[in-house]
């Protein structure tokens, strides 16, 4: 990806039990990449969940919050994932790597 | 945190085994929060490891690269821990949150 681009941090706790979540996130992340200005995802969890998602513009995060599949889920991650989670809106200014990257 | 500040999204795969990893992952952690400007860290990982830290500003991120012990840390990262990584700097722009937050 060629900066500048967009971030959005989503970091998480989970409530206890599953509750159709590994199902939901499958389908949001395959649902994320059919959209507009859609540049990637990256995700991990131990305690704390962290999901990262890229994205072209300011726009294109916008479109996706209100993605009307997306917003269910996200009102399902409040009344039931979720104890709670915060979302940061970045700009990615630049960015290096090094070796070997399968993401 | 009030927005704007910074964040640093550090993504990596590791080599096998730990060779000081764990320990090293430990005292880097406590270095940065003793370091002028920094905000927070939060990690996860699975086959992808997650670091995102987050700073006061540009110039907090650029005196933690630079940091001795840390410079040291990059180098084994390279030639030891990583099979690879990306650094992404991030102006955070906005947040919001729901629910508990522990983190």
């Amino acid at each position: 990806m060629q900066a500048p681009y967009y971030a959005v941090i989503f970091t998480s706790t989970r409530n206890d039990g599953d509750q159709g979540y590994a199902e939901m996130a499958q389908k949001m992340e395959a649902l994320a990449q059919e959209q507009p200005g859609f540049l990637g995802m990256e995700s991990a969890r131990e305690q704390l969940g962290i999901t990262v998602s890229y994205w072209e513009n300011i726009q294109a995060i916008t479109q996706w919050k209100k993605q009307l599949d997306h917003v269910d889920a996200q009102r399902k991650g409040r009344s039931t994932w979720y104890s709670g989670y915060r979302v940061r809106i970045c700009k990615v200014e630049r960015e290096y790597s090094f070796g070997k990257l399968s993401f």
